[in-house]
C-alpha cells in the first residue's frame, strides 16, 4: 500500500470538480485504496496510549506527512488527565497441556484495553469472572477496555464457555501501564485566506474495522487530495484517540479556535448503510447546508441526517458548551445501530471499498464546497445585465447566472444562491466564475462571507 | 367538607414531585374532595354582585384563608363601573291556585340574574314575554341575566310552556338592586423570589357545576396544595365575577402587573371531555411552553391547544392589549362547545371526580414547573466532565444529563432541555439538581431566568 | 369602444367596496369592455419601439387621460441603450405571379419585430434561412424578433412549407431602423399620503392578446375605476415596452422609488387558467400577504402562488437587486406554460370576459386592500370596552370587532388582524370604521403604517 496507487488527474481539476464521472472514478479507486490501508492497519493494537497508535501513525506517514506529537501522561485537559501509557506483548489463556485456549496473539480483541499485568494460575470460576462475552453475538469477540480504572479481562466468543471444562488455567497478561505519553497525528494544509476547516477522526480502537479504521483511511486520503491544490481556508486533520484526544488538542491549541470556520468529525463510514450527518449543536450553520446539499443529491434513501445530541463520536467534546464549535459528524449507520458495533465483527469484511468510496466522495464534496462557498457583489445590480454581449447568454440558464445575479447582494452565499434556485452548488459556482471573468461579479472579502 | 379528608403526604415531597402513582393517588383524594366541594356550593346563588358570593367566598375559607374583597358600586374600572348589588330572597309564578309553576327555590336558575323586583299579577301572553326556555333542550332550564341593563326574567325547561294554560298568573321576584358591593377573594402564598404566578376563576354562576364550580374547587385545592412548601415564586389565586372581576383587581393592583412571571385562568375542568389549554396572545411565552409540556404527556387526545382568541373566559380582559399578560387559559370542553352549557343541564351529574382530579393535576405539574424551571450554567463546560468519579454516571443517561450539561450554556432552562431531549421535565430536574449538588451546574439568578 | 360602456354605480362605493354582488357584477361588466378594448388594439403592429405603439398609447387615451413619454435612441439606462426606432409599412413573400404566399397584412406576427428593410429576389433556400416556423405548431406563426441585433425574418405556420414550391421568391420588407424615440405611456392618480403603488404592464408585443393586450386593457380599466375616488396613496400605471421600457423608466425616475409601498406587475390576465401571484423578491411584504388574503379566498384551484424566481415578466427589473422594488406579478397561466404562448393561437379567442373579470375583480381587491390596510390604535386597551352603550354588540361577532380591539397595539395592521381571525379583511375594515368612529380606535399615522 503506497501513494503511488494514487491517479494523479489534473491537480487544479481535482481539487475544484464537482460531482460527475471524474470524481465517481477517482472515488472508486481512492475506496479501494482506502480498502488496503485498513487492512493494513488491521493488526495494530491500537488503544488509548501506546504502541499501536505510533504504528498506525507511522503507517499513515507513508500516505503523508502528518506530524505525531507526544503528550506526557499527567498532563492535564480540563477536567480530564493524561494516564499512564499502556502496551501489551502478549497475553493468552492456557490449559494445562500448555494449549492457549484464548490468544491475544490470534486477535487484539482478546484483551480488554489497559488490562493490568497478569501470570497466575487460577480457578476457572475466578477466569470467568475477568472473562466478557456477549450471548446475543455467540461467535464475536466483544470490545472492551478499562480505561480510566483498575482491571484486566479478556473477551472471546460467547460458544467458548462450553469448552472451558477444566478447573484451572495459566493466565498470563504481559502488558505494562507506566508514566509515557499520549500520542496523536496531525496534519495541516495551509490557506490563503484566515480561517481554517478541522477534521478529527479517532484511532484508538483495536482491530475494528468500521469503527474506526473506515475513519483513519478516508480522513487520511482525503487530505492527500485536498494539500494537492493550495486552498483557500487552511485544512487541519486530527488522528486522536477518542474523548481525551480531542480535549487534549483542544487544550494546546486553544488560540486556534476562533479560526474555526467548519469542521467534521469523521467516524464509521465504511459500512453498508446509507451516509448520515449529524448536525452542529446549533444545527442551521454552514457546515449544516453544506452537508445538507450535498446529501440531498445522492441517492434516495442513500443520506439522512440527525440533529445533534451529547452523544455518540468526538463531536461530543467540539460541541461542549465551553467550546461549541461549528463541527458537524459524518458515519454510516450510527454508532450503536448496527449488530456488529464493538465486536469482532466488525472485520474487513464488514467494510467495502464502495461504501468507502461514496463516504469518500461525499466528503470532498462538502470540503469542496466549504473551500468555495463565498458571496458574490452584482456589480451592475439595476436591471439585468445584457449577457448577450457578453457571450454568457447561452449557458446563463443551465448555470443559474440570473439567480446567481439577482442574489448577489451581499447577503446571500452562492450555496444560497444554489439552495433557493435549485441548482448544484457547482453549477452555480461555475456561472459565478464566468459572471466574475465578465467583470459583472466582484467577490466579498474572505472574512465576512460563508456564514 | 372539610380540609381533614385531605392526606398528609410528605409537606416537600407534595410540591416538588412530578408525575407518578403517588401524585396520581392524590389527585385521585382531590377529586373526590372537589366534587364534595361542588355539591357543598351548588345550592347558593351566585351572581355578579351579592349575598351568593359572600356565602361562596365564607365557605371556600373552610379550605384555605382567603381575603374577602368589597368593592362599592359606582367604582370605576376602566371602561366599566362597578353596578348596585342585587340580592334575592324569593321568586315565583303561581296559578290561581297559590301552585308554585315556577319557583326559584327550587331552582337558582329559574330567575335570570339581576331581575328587577316584581310582584303583579298578568296575562299569560304578558308572562311568556319574560319567560327564557331552550326549544333545543327541553328539559333544561337555561341560565340568563341582566347585567347592566334593566329588566326581570324567569327561565324554564321548555316543555313547560305546555303546562301554562292559565290565562292570568301571580309572578313574584323579591329581589333588591341597590348600592352595595362587588365581592372577591384573594389568595397569595409569598414566594422567596421576585415575581409571581397569578391563578384566576370566575365565581359569578349560579348552580353550574362545570361552569364554573370546577373551576372554584380545583383553584381552592391547588392553593392549600401549593401552600404547604414556600414556593420560589409568589403565586396569587383570584376568586373573582366574570369580566368585571379581573378588571376591578387589576384596576386596584396595576402596581403588581410587571411581577405577573405566567398565570392561568381556570374555568370549566369538571365535564368529561379531554382538557384543553389556550395559548397566551403572545402564543410562545413560558406558560406556553409548560402547558404544551405537560399536556403532551397525558394519554393521546386527552388534551388539546388551541390559538388565543379574543373569547371565551377572563383571559379576555388579563390579555387585552393594554395588560397583555403571560396568561393561558385550563378548560375541558370549551364553553358553548357542550349542549350542557349554561343550562341546568351543567349539574352536580355533569361534573365527575376523575375528570376533576385528572385537571387538578396537570394544573399542580404546571404550577410545578412554572416554580422550578430555570437556567444552568455548567461550570466545567469545556468537554464532557467525568461523570463516574462524581458518581453519577449510572443515572446519566436515564435523567439527561449529558444535555443538561451540554445545553446549561445561559440560554436554555431546564424545561428547554427537556424539549429538545425529549426527556420529561422532571427527569431533567432530576439530573440538574445532582449534577448541581456535584458542582458541575451552578443556577442563574432568579430575576433573569425562565424566560 | 368608449368609457360611456362604463356602468357610473356609486363613486366612493366602487373604490371602497369589498367583494359582493356589486363588485361582482362591475367585474362582469369590466371583462366585456375589456374583451372590447383588447379587439380595437389588436390590429396595431406593436415592438419595442415605433409607431404601434404610439397607436395603442393614443387609443387608451380614450379609456383614461395618460401622459405618453419618448426617449430618444441612444438614451442610455444603465447596462441598456434604447435603439433606433423601427417601423414597419409592409412586408410580404411574393412568388413570381405576384401572389403573397406570406403577407404582413394578414398579421403581424409574419414579420419577424425589428427586421431590417429587404426588397430582393432569392432563392427558395436563402428564403427558408429567414423564415421561423414551429413544426410542434403546424397551423400557427411563432413570435419573433431582431432586438438589439441585425437581421430579418418572416414567421410562417409550418404547414406553409409544403406550399413553398417554387425556386425563387420576392421578399419585401419595408421597413426602417433609425433614430427616433422609445414611447411609454404612465398616467398617475395622487394620493392623499405619502408613497404610492405602481402597476407595470408590458405594451411591446404586436397581435398578442394573452400576452399582453389582456395586461394594457385590465390595467386601463383599474386605473379608471380607481381614479375616480381620492386615493389614500398615489397610484401609478405604467404602459411600458417589456425590460428597457421599466428600466427607462426607473433611469429617469430613481427620485421616486423610496415612495414605492407596494405594486403589481400585470401580465397575461385574460387565459382560461387559473390566477396566479408571484411573490416579491423578499417573499414577505405587504404586498405579498394582500395577494395572499385575496387569492386564498377565490374558490378553491382558481388562484396559485409562486415563489420569486428571476425569469418571467418585469418584476425581473422591479426586483434586480439595485432596486429590490416591493412588486409582485399577477398573472393567469403563467409564461411559456401554455402552448399558445408567443403564437397567433394567443389571439382574439384565447382571451374571455369573464378570464377578464375574474383577473380584474382580484386585482381590484388587491389595490383596496393596498390603499385601506393600516394600524389602529385602541383607545381603550385595558380590558375590552363595553359595546353594548355604544351601539356596537350586534355585529361585533361579524366584523370581528373584539380581534381589532386586541390586536390594534399598534405592531397589527388590519389586514394581519383579518388573517389571524380568519375574516375577511373587508369585514375587519367595516368593523375599524365602526370602532373609530366610536372613538374606540384611532388610526396611526400613515407613514408607519402597512409594513
Amino acid at each position: 500500500m503506497t501513494a503511488s496507487n494514487y491517479p494523479s488527474g489534473s491537480p487544479r481539476g481535482a481539487a475544484r470538480s464537482g460531482p460527475g464521472p471524474e470524481l465517481d472514478e477517482l472515488a472508486q479507486s481512492v475506496g479501494r485504496e482506502a480498502k488496503e490501508l485498513i487492512s493494513h492497519l488491521y493488526p495494530y493494537c491500537r488503544s488509548l496510549t501506546g504502541n499501536g497508535v505510533r504504528q498506525t501513525l507511522a503507517a499513515l506517514k507513508e500516505v503523508l506527512p502528518l506530524s505525531v506529537h507526544e503528550v506526557p501522561s499527567g498532563t492535564k485537559a480540563y477536567d480530564w488527565t493524561v494516564p499512564d501509557e499502556w502496551n501489551i506483548e502478549d497475553a493468552y489463556v492456557a490449559d494445562d497441556d500448555g494449549r492457549r485456549i484464548i490468544d491475544f496473539k490470534a486477535h487484539n480483541l482478546h484483551v480488554a484495553g489497559y488490562s493490568a499485568p497478569v501470570d497466575a494460575r487460577m480457578q476457572r470460576a475466578d477466569l470467568l469472572a475477568h472473562l466478557y462475552t456477549r450471548p446475543d453475538r455467540p461467535d464475536d469477540i466483544p470490545y472492551r477496555h478499562f480505561y480510566y480504572r483498575d482491571g484486566w479481562g479478556f473477551c472471546a466468543p460467547h460458544r467458548l464457555l462450553s469448552e472451558l471444562t477444566a478447573r484451572e488455567y495459566r493466565v498470563v497478561i504481559k502488558s505494562t501501564i507506566q508514566p509515557g505519553h499520549l500520542t496523536y497525528g496531525e496534519f495541516y494544509i495551509p490557506g490563503s485566506a484566515p480561517g481554517e476547516i478541522l477534521f478529527s477522526t479517532h484511532i484508538c480502537h483495536p482491530s475494528l474495522c468500521n469503527d474506526n479504521l473506515s475513519g483513519i483511511a478516508t480522513a487520511a486520503l482525503l487530505a492527500r487530495d485536498l494539500m494537492r491544490v493550495p486552498p483557500r481556508y487552511g485544512m487541519r486533520f486530527l488522528f486522536v484517540p477518542a474523548t481525551l484526544g480531542p480535549l487534549v488538542w483542544l487544550s494546546r491549541n486553544e488560540h486556534l479556535l476562533p479560526r474555526i470556520r467548519a469542521g467534521l468529525v469523521i467516524a464509521g463510514v465504511g459500512d453498508p448503510g446509507p451516509l448520515t450527518y449529524v448536525r452542529t449543536r446549533d444545527g442551521g450553520l454552514h457546515v449544516d447546508k453544506v452537508a445538507s446539499h450535498v446529501l440531498a443529491r445522492t441517492r434516495p434513501g442513500d443520506a439522512l441526517i440527525r440533529e445533534f445530541a451529547p452523544k455518540g463520536y468526538d463531536q461530543r467534546q467540539y460541541c461542549s458548551p465551553g467550546f461549541d464549535l461549528p463541527i458537524g459528524c459524518v458515519m454510516r449507520t450510527p454508532d450503536g445501530e448496527y449488530p456488529e458495533y464493538h465486536t469482532s465483527a466488525d472485520g474487513l469484511n464488514f467494510v467495502t471499498a464502495p461504501a468507502l468510496a461514496e463516504s469518500w466522495k461525499l466528503m470532498r464534496l462538502m470540503a469542496g464546497i466549504l473551500q468555495h462557498d463565498r458571496r458574490y457583489l452584482n456589480t451592475s445590480p439595476k436591471g439585468e445585465p445584457r449577457l448577450g454581449p457578453r457571450g454568457l447568454i447561452e449557458d446563463a440558464d443551465r448555470l443559474g447566472m440570473f439567480w446567481t445575479l439577482n442574489f448577489s447582494d451581499g447577503r446571500h452565499s452562492l450555496l444560497d444562491i444554489a439552495e433557493r434556485s435549485r441548482n448544484s452548488f457547482w453549477d452555480i459556482l461555475d456561472g459565478a466564475r464566468r459572471l466574475e471573468a465578465s467583470g459583472l461579479l466582484t467577490a466579498i472579502d474572505d472574512e465576512d462571507s460563508g456564514s
